[in-house]
């Protein structure tokens, strides 16, 4: 691995200045915690599922979340119907494949939605993405399960057959496209003590996708600026309601010099 | 404009004396916040959306608060059956048109409403607000848009059009009924930074209509408490979160004196 | 009453190393709390509702909560599927009798619930609880109303009529079984001014149940747990919100001999 730098902050700037709506259909545990997340980095969440209108909302935003933490079959069919409208548009669809493994509806729902629309980004832990290749690997409920495969390689495989960018959450972060990727060395532990830091990680994603077509470059921007944030809280808190306080406040604050300080990145 | 002052605190200490249940059909992503607002006031807050329970829990309740954030057709239906028994019974009904002008599931349901249920206080941000008056504005997601049409002209319209308070939140807040208004000058600008401001303003209309059959000075009175309170947590606060976890202490502390001294409404 | 101690710690120690997954069935407005109140104590929280996928979730938890606070018929249903699961893999099944008196849709599911599926431990504020026993007494929402019965009594009837732990929270709790009962005196005023403090209970209880089958044992640690922690929060804090955030960092913190020294716990 060799460290690179990325040019995180023109990406954050953007979503600061042209605040683009992030359209979501995403779960009931996090929904506000998404929603605010998108808010304190700078664009504009929105947050609608009714099938009737959700095809509208998704052709006024910039990107479209899709994340089944608490699907329902009903809810899936809303999410494609979304996702076609994004299709259609041309903006970016990232699937936060929450709990995949866990029980066989997630896996038949994430399988349906990746054939049946254009996923441009899945992200998930390493449990879950491994499920995906089709590994008999059973997640335990939404927290990642050890994994013993070797997730670049995963990614890769995963990143052709469904021509989408995969990030892999962990220790370390994979983000892996059809011929390039990055590795984010950023977090801190403290985040798997509080619910929702990986779908809030996907929302990051949604935002900084918003307003770059390099879909890569983008996925790594957001990793990066919530992962320094994420750093930054966990040295100014004492538990995890504290760190939680601190993460929205520290990514609100986010400035250059910090990102450019703090970035641990590796191709 | 004349400045002028109302006694905020009577209404304030009626709530915290007979806390007053007030039941919401609200959305999901603000929730949680739309309650806890409502309980730091001092009142009572019960969510309860099912059809087949509705009617009977607004009958219970001493004002009831309708929020169209995430909105399905059933769920309006369950709006409907409980505004007409609160209609029934006399309680005030506020309807938050979040997200109205999005889409047109939203712009029709919005409509409904309005028509076929008596709604006592509208609100909305500006662009939501001028929506409603038919004016082909394009709302931006759940966030204001900018709008050039004279709020102030537009609320009164609406409020003999549909016999109902208006109230128009933004840099300064319109609370316009039928032969009166005010103008609230309160607020900080780091309530645009955190998702469900404006819910949560909607819920505190809630418990204040809850104790005072003066809807033009309950609401009103609101909105002085809530923003004083959110000028109080910005002084204390480095970002959005910190200035969440200040607003809800700040409104469940709130003494006469202060409010008195801080607040700003102008006929 | 006389006061005893029990053994808080083993049971804690047990969850922080095993982190047994909790299966939630539970309404929208506290559900982000419940999940994390159990990741805070050590536990693995996973949230699913769809009838489709419960059981099979169930099946791969260690204990299943159920809480009525914003029920539907619907959701009532898949509640017995999980249950039924969960009855057959013989792990621990919590209800929270949430808002029962306040309509007749939650008596009537209670009660569906009591009789249609084996409940281990039912769980509600004093009102609630008398409800349970066939008193006609009206809730006040989901807040308790103050009750002349004799709630030890009526828990015993209770525990035996249900074959069931109950717990009946309120400034005193009693944890009552078939033939032994804890009275817990922890706790504080400040957790009547946060919604969901009920709620967070219930869900300890099902991170405590999940690693014990002495289920008294199990809901007195618990309790004993949550309310030591919120008595720590309440001195640190200046208000709902403040206490909030420091009753999660609290619990995720508690050591044994803070545990020992604070519990308060009779015969």
């Amino acid at each position: 691995m060799i460290k690179t730098k990325i040019d995180v902050c023109s990406l954050l700037k953007k979503i600061r200045k042209e605040k683009p709506i992030v359209h979501h259909l995403t779960n009931w545990v996090t929904i506000y915690d998404c929603a605010n997340i998108v808010k304190a980095v700078g664009a504009s969440p929105v947050m609608a599922h009714a099938k009737e209108e959700v095809a509208e909302m998704a052709n006024i935003a910039s990107s479209l979340v899709l994340n089944i933490g608490t699907l329902t079959p009903e809810f899936v069919e809303a999410m494609k119907i979304a996702a076609r409208s994004a299709n259609k548009k041309g903006i970016p669809v990232i699937l936060d494949v929450c709990g995949a493994g866990a029980t066989r509806l997630r896996d038949e729902k994430s399988f349906e939605l990746l054939n049946e629309v254009k996923i441009d980004i899945i992200k998930g832990n390493a449990s879950e993405i491994v499920r995906l290749s089709g590994e008999n690997i059973r997640t335990k409920g939404v927290d990642s399960a050890e994994v013993e495969q070797d997730i670049l390689a995963v990614s890769g495989w995963l990143a052709n057959r469904f021509k989408a960018v995969i990030v892999a959450t962990g220790k370390h972060d994979i983000v892996r496209g059809k011929d390039k990727s990055y590795i984010i060395k950023n977090g801190h532990p403290m985040m798997t003590h509080v619910v929702g830091t990986g779908c809030m990680a996907a929302s990051v994603i949604g935002a900084f996708a918003a307003v770059s077509k390099d879909l890569i470059y983008a996925a790594s921007s957001a990793l990066v600026c919530f992962e320094v944030a994420a750093e930054l809280a966990a040295k100014k808190s004492k538990g995890p309601a504290s760190f939680k306080e601190e993460l929205f406040d520290r990514i609100f604050n986010l400035d250059e010099r910090t990102i450019n300080k703090m970035q641990k990145i590796y191709l």
